[in-house]
C-alpha cells in the first residue's frame, strides 16, 4: 500500500474537523495544533550520522511542521527504540535534550522499545504547539497570491550527497543535512496573513505542487529567484542543473507560505536574520506546476522530491 | 540503555509538570491526557497475528492507559508503517477504524513510513483523552487502602502460550491476546474516588509493586482472590502455579486501583458487566510487594512480569 492509498483509507474515518481532511501537516485540535514525524535508519538519517545529530533531527522535523502552521511549541511526546549501543543512546537523548531547550520544547511522556539488533532505528515525536490567531492550511491560497520561501533550499541534499560519496564528509552542507532549524520565529510572523503555508520537507516542487492542488490554484516557480547558500553554490554553481537539484532536493525545512501580492513580508515582524523570497505566482487554471527560468518555460523533472511511493526497496516516509 | 537509564536520563529534562516527572502512565497537559504506546512485530503481537487484530490492539493498548487515568477518548494520531502487502495494510486499518469507531476516538492525524521487507512492523498511536475530574497517578495511594482489580488477569499470557504452542490456536485465550478490551467506562467511574490507578499491562505483581513504590507503600496481594476467566481455569485450573501464572502474565489490559478503605466500588457507577475484585491491600513498611494465599506467605517469583530489561535479544517495551 503507498501513502495516497492509505490515507485514502484513512479519510474514510477520519472526518472530525481536526483531521482538516488528513490533508494538512498538522492537525488542528481545540487550539493545539498537532503533528507526528517518525524518523529511521536509512530513510531520514544515515547509520553512520552521529546519534546527537538524529535526535536533533527529530525534534527539527516535527517543530518545522509546528513553524508551518505558525505554532509555538507546548509539548512533546518520544517514542524511542533503545538498543544495546548505550554510548549511542545517551548521545541520542542529549541531541533531543538539546532542540528541546533551544526551542523551548517540553518533553512530558513517551514510551520505549527495544527492538532486534538487526532492526533499522526508528523514533517518533508527537509535537504539540499552541496554534497562533491563524493557523494556514496547504489549502487557502489563491490566484494573485505570491508564493515566498523562507531559508535556502538543496543545502541538505547536497550534503547528503556528499555524506554517500563519503561518509566523512563535513561542513555546512553536511550540517543542514544532520541538523535542520525550524524556522519557527518566521513561521509566527507570517502565519496571521498566509492564505496558504506549509514546512518544505520532500522537496520544493513537490511541496509546492501540493500547495496549488490543494488550494485549487496553479503554481508558477521561477527557478532563477530560488535562495541558494554560499556553501551550495560553491559546490554546485548556480546553473539550471543546480536549481533542479536544489527545487527537488527534500529535507530543506524551509516554509513555502502564500501571501497576498502587495503584501511585502518584509513589513512584518519578521527575525532580523530571516532570508525571505518571492518565489513565484499562483495562477488560476493551467498544469498545477509550472516552473520558468526567468521569461523561459523549463520541463518539469520526472521526479519533484520524495514521493511516497510505499516501495520497500526505497524507504520513505511522509505526513497526514 | 535500559528503559529505567532512558527515563533517567530523559527525566534530567522532562521537568515540565505536565510531565508528572515521567512516573506515569500518561501526561497531563492542559486537562488532556496524552499517551503514546507503540507495538512491534515479535513484541507486542505475532507475525502471524491478523492484521486486522493487530490494528485494533494498537488502538486498544493505548485507549487502556488513558481508562487508567480516567480519562475520555478525544483524539488520536497514528505512526503508520506501510508495506508491500496491501491486503495486509488494508486489514490492518481497518482494524484500527473499528476500534476508533468503537470507542469514540477520532483519528486526526499522523504519519506514514515504509521500511525495507526484512524490518519488522512497527506502529505507533498518541492518544488524546479529556480528563475527568481528578486524573488519579500511580503515586497516590497509601497505607489502609485496599486494591482493586477491574477485569480478569492471564488470559492474553496464556492466549499467547496457546499460539507459541500451534499458530492456529483460536478461542476466547488467543482473543484477548489479539484484541484487548480497554476499561475505560469502570475507569472513568473509579477514577474521582481512587487514590491511585494504573492500567496492568506488564503483568499485575509488576504493575501492583509500581504503584505501591510510587506511593511509598507496600502491597500485598492474595492470590487466592485473583478474578481468573471461566477459559483460563479450563485450561490451566486455579491453583497456586496457575495463579502465579496469571498474576505475572502480562498483555491484561485490566485496571489496578487503590481506593479508601470502607469504599465499596459497586456503589460507584461501574458499568453493569464490570468484574471489579478486591485482590489486596496497601501498607506501611516492609518489602514494597509481597503475595499470600489465604493466610500463608508466598516466594515471589523472580520475573514479575515484562521488564524493560533493554536486551534485543528480548524485545521488550514500556511507556513513561
Amino acid at each position: 500500500m503507498n501513502e495516497a492509498e492509505a490515507i485514502e483509507r484513512l479519510r474514510r474515518f477520519a472526518t472530525d474537523p481536526a483531521a482538516r481532511g488528513l490533508a494538512d501537516d498538522a492537525a488542528l485540535f481545540e487550539g493545539l495544533v498537532i503533528t507526528h514525524d517518525s524518523i529511521a535508519e536509512g530513510v531520514h538519517f544515515l547509520p553512520g550520522d552521529p546519534a546527537g545529530s538524529v535526535g536533533w533531527k527529530l525534534v527539527a522535523v516535527n517543530l518545522s511542521d509546528l513553524a508551518g502552521k505558525g505554532a509555538t511549541p507546548a509539548a512533546a511526546v518520544l517514542s524511542l527504540t533503545i538498543s544495546s549501543d548505550s554510548i549511542w543512546d545517551e548521545a541520542f537523548l542529549s541531541g533531543v535534550e538539546a532542540a528541546c531547550t533551544s526551542y523551548s520544547l517540553p518533553l512530558i511522556g513517551g514510551d520505549t522499545i527495544a527492538l532486534p539488533d538487526q532492526a533499522p532505528r526508528v523514533f517518533g515525536l508527537t509535537a504539540i504547539g499552541r496554534a497562533g490567531p491563524r493557523t494556514p492550511s496547504r489549502g487557502g491560497a489563491s490566484p494573485g497570491d505570491r508564493l515566498w520561501l523562507v531559508g535556502t533550499v538543496g543545502d541538505s541534499a547536497l550534503g547528503l550527497a556528499q555524506l554517500l560519496e563519503n561518509r566523512k564528509a563535513a561542513g555546512l552542507l553536511v550540517d543542514s543535512y544532520r541538523q535542520p532549524i525550524p524556522q519557527l520565529a518566521a513561521g509566527q510572523a507570517l502565519a496571521p496573513h498566509a492564505s496558504a503555508m506549509m514546512d518544505v520537507s520532500d522537496g520544493l516542487l513537490l511541496d509546492a505542487r501540493r500547495l496549488a492542488a490543494a488550494s485549487g490554484c496553479s503554481a508558477v516557480i521561477d527557478l532563477d529567484t530560488l535562495p541558494l547558500s554560499e556553501s551550495f553554490t560553491a559546490e554546485r554553481g548556480d546553473g539550471l542543473e543546480a536549481r533542479l537539484f536544489a527545487a527537488t532536493g527534500g529535507d530543506d525545512y524551509a516554509l513555502l507560505a502564500a501571501l497576498p501580492d502587495g503584501l511585502d513580508p518584509l513589513t512584518l515582524s519578521l527575525p532580523l536574520e530571516t532570508s525571505i523570497r518571492a518565489i513565484g505566482n499562483l495562477e488560476a487554471g493551467g498544469e498545477i506546476l509550472r516552473i520558468v527560468s526567468g521569461s523561459e518555460p523549463v520541463a518539469l523533472p520526472e521526479v519533484l522530491g520524495h514521493e511516497h511511493r510505499g516501495n520497500p526497496a526505497s524507504p520513505v516516509a511522509g505526513r497526514f
